[in-house]
């Protein structure tokens, strides 16, 4: 099964495809899709377009995407959650449904404890999908995460 | 000019659609779009599809929609952040621009002073508009304030 997970943000949106094959992993791809911060209208078509290109290349069959933490910062959770909106709606138009797993579900699918560090969750994502190579940008790498959570969980 | 007016919700999205010629406001369409509030995959493509429907039957130039409010319920906040991506986004599609209006600018717009209760919008909105009966939800007469004030301010 191919899955595909997402670390929305507002200027970086992390995408990580795997595929998991009776317990196995594989790195399929994994980066980020950059908008321009700037101009709403144009920034969540980049990301719904992105995100289209990402789902035909590969044709995931579910998708993961990483809940908000409740934040000190509403104006950033709001500008956040907006994204997260255009994200779950551009799967929901491709018929894939999606997971919702919150940072710590996410770094307990890594890590075995909820409170692992941005560093600790890169090493041990490039251990478990054998990547060699430092994984950059950290919201690649917290999307395979997720990808790797959504594997993991029985979603129905 | 014809302009449509969007008060976002979780389960109620409210609209209004006006023509503006001259300085003189005419209704053309409101109401609103219901979701189910179970299902976010089902529900963002109820709104998208939605919103399509009302912009393929009046073509509106422009769009208003509102935004949210500081709130002390993160949770809601987030929610309708949320759907306020996938109206964004579902105007940035048919490339609609759009104006965001905070619901100060709004009540103003149609009351002169920024503090009206919802009562009092919707008496401005009828009276503005020469709408007889009552407009119910508030949703509704709300989404007409806001295309009311998006007819009034000078976008670019």
């Amino acid at each position: 099964m191919i899955i595909i997970g997402i670390d929305p943000g507002t200027t970086r949106i992390g995408f990580g495809v795997i595929e998991s094959t009776q317990n196995r992993f594989t790195v399929l791809d994994y980066g980020i899709i950059s908008t321009s911060g700037k101009d709403k209208s144009l920034d969540y078509k980049l990301i719904s377009e992105g995100l289209s290109k990402l789902i035909s290349a590969h044709k995931p069959e579910r998708a993961g995407v990483e809940k908000l933490f409740f934040s000190n910062n509403q104006k950033t959770a709001m500008s956040v959650s907006e994204a997260r909106g255009v994200i779950i709606l551009t799967f929901a138009n491709h018929g894939i449904p999606i997971m919702e797993a919150t940072p710590q579900q996410v770094k307990q699918a890594v890590s075995a404890y909820g409170s692992a560090g941005k560093a600790q969750v890169e090493r041990m994502v490039r251990m478990i999908l054998k990547i060699k190579d430092p994984i950059t940008p950290d919201d690649a790498a917290d999307a395979l995460a997720i990808a790797i959570c959504c594997a993991n969980t029985n979603m129905y």
